[in-house]
């Protein structure tokens, strides 16, 4: 069932049936399209239809507007509260794909592993760098994740043990969802590109720093002038507000550690998307694209003095150099019941509008 | 519809529910799985439940069995010629990896662009080496591919240029995909990997040399003693003999390039899963896991004078640096028009296996 986020209750769009019918012409034939467990097929419907359903919805939610506000029995039916309702994913997602496209953030981790002098990558600067994921570990905020196991190398020239991971991480990240998708063989083009972005979400890429294999892409080194294919015109970023929380198992509230923004990121989704299909990869409605850890902001780069524009504890804590201090409980990385909560907004004069909550708890490994 | 082959025919499961019905008491109340599109539910099944259901087909199909043999009315409805049937991906591919798993492909790729002395990276010898990739992607067998652009190197310290792949290569491949799947956080363990793979196909991993952006993975040095949890006892390895053949866009038969086997892989088929579970991923009954380019034996290290063993052209011209003979024509890589042909089998003194043919044409770059 197919419902949006309004203040602290959902309405339930498959209740609207023949409203949108009615009221929206492009969604003549379509409307059971909200009646479905998912919103692939939505996804897939194009721009035209997602903002003439947006722009009935958001008529009807004013308060000038009298359909729902004066229908009492379509209120309780279409009205729910959050805290009644079950969140699932929005999609049956096909394909993930992770971006690494905040100059920020791959310039601290560069620093960290390869020194200040090979700190990006000579391609980085050349292309959005993407890696593809396993869309079947993408789970609900809300759900708690058990701490992962693997090899681990205890020092150079070691041979690897098998442990459970010491240096959980978060990272905080937003990804989008693919509206319509293209035939395989046939790329995006930087000018149609929104029209396949659908929507953005928050999102927590959980990460075992000492499990997982560092990707290394290479390319030539030059200055960064992306070639035509990825050449834009006009504002592409987005003024995304985002925000870190952490909580240990013994306390009851949520400490701050990160304030970032989506605004910050270096390549931008559009970019993301024509790189992504340039060769002919075909992407499919549903399928999701994540933007690669947010740190942002000249104060992001190496630490400094200010880490809060910081995305992930791995920076924060430069590799667990330093601690940082979650309620009196000091942490280097995320530790067995310690919580991670994203939250994001953006605003202007007129409008507020909230990503949510995307939250997570880890569990200890599994024996 | 779920279908076997034999011979030049194919055998419709979905014809002969009621008979699975009353003679397979494993399938009773599910034979209807044969009427699904995809293989996913019967994968999801269990292995009593496939090698139930593989035996009585082999009983019926055999010579001294009346109940197909005889029965006129159902062998027209069931046995149809593989010529007038259309082939689809057996299952709905929910996500997708790719591992590295021959030494030999490894070695020559490491000492390509490494040198000899760091042919194989660390930690290749401590864990099967995978990569997500996009089911999106995966056709079935006989579909063309639009030769790939995006951003190439013409050489060390110059910008990158935008165009389509002049080094378009296949590689071997096998595939096996995953039966009954897990649970996120829970792993499977070595001695239960068996059960979780459903069986293997033929896959041509489609690899354009100058585009793709080579992954490097980084861990200790040390002698290759896997880990407890990659520790299999017994014999693990398929002796699958594998044929790639190709063909120019102006002869009509096709030339054999490469002899290898399956059983030339380093990493089992059972490490592979085992190793991709080990950190809490889940896999879902359907997943498909590609075994990296299978170029084997001996000969197969640095070229040498017996090239056939090499499953891909990088290794069959040495990055370019010798030609091929397709029928007269030069080849270092793929032209446009060109396809290629994979085919496996295994026998014995009883039994001949065969795995199909796997082919596919590259078509000129989308302008």
């Amino acid at each position: 069932m197919t419902s949006i986020a309004i203040g602290d209750q959902i309405l339930d769009l498959s209740s609207l049936t023949s409203l949108l019918e009615e009221n929206v012409p492009e969604l003549k034939n379509l409307s059971n399209v909200f009646s479905e467990p998912t919103l692939n097929k939505f996804m897939s419907l194009g721009r035209p239809i997602w903002q003439a359903t947006r722009q009935y919805l958001q008529q009807i939610l004013s308060e000038n507007d009298s359909t729902l506000r004066d229908n009492i029995e379509l209120k309780q039916r279409a009205l729910i509260s959050q805290k009644l309702a079950r969140m699932h994913l929005p999609a049956n997602i096909g394909d993930f794909t992770d971006f690494y496209a905040s100059k920020e953030h791959a310039t601290n981790v560069g620093t960290m592993f390869r020194g200040k002098d090979n700190a990006l990558m000579p391609n980085w600067s050349h292309l959005p760098v993407g890696y593809h994921g396993r869309s079947s570990s993408i789970v609900v905020s809300g759900t708690d994740i058990v701490r992962p196991s693997g090899q681990i190398s205890p020092g150079k020239d070691q041979p690897p043990i098998f442990g459970a991971s010491k240096k959980l991480d978060f990272e905080l990240e937003m990804a989008f969802f693919v509206g319509p998708g293209n035939n395989l063989g046939e790329p995006i083009p930087i000018e149609k590109a929104i029209d396949h972005i659908f929507g953005v979400v928050l999102m927590n890429d959980w990460s075992a720093r000492d499990i997982q294999e560092p990707f290394l892409v290479e390319g030539p080194k030059q200055d960064p002038t992306p070639l035509k294919y990825l050449q834009d015109t006009g504002p592409s970023a987005y003024d995304i507000h985002l925000e870190v929380k952490m909580k240990s198992n013994h306390c009851k509230s949520h400490v701050t550690i990160a304030n970032s923004n989506l605004k910050y990121m270096y390549w931008s989704l559009k970019q993301q998307l024509v790189h992504h299909s340039v060769n002919g990869c075909n992407m499919r409605s549903g399928d999701l694209c994540g933007t690669g850890t947010i740190s942002g902001g000249p104060d992001a780069i190496n630490g400094g003095p200010n880490k809060s524009p910081l995305g992930s504890l791995l920076e924060i804590t430069w590799n667990g150099k330093t601690k940082i201090d979650i309620n009196g409980n000091k942490r280097t990385f995320i530790e067995d019941g310690d919580e991670i909560l994203l939250t994001g907004y953006c605003t202007n004069e007129n409008y507020l509008i909230g990503f949510g909550e995307c939250i997570g708890k880890i569990l200890p490994t599994y024996k």
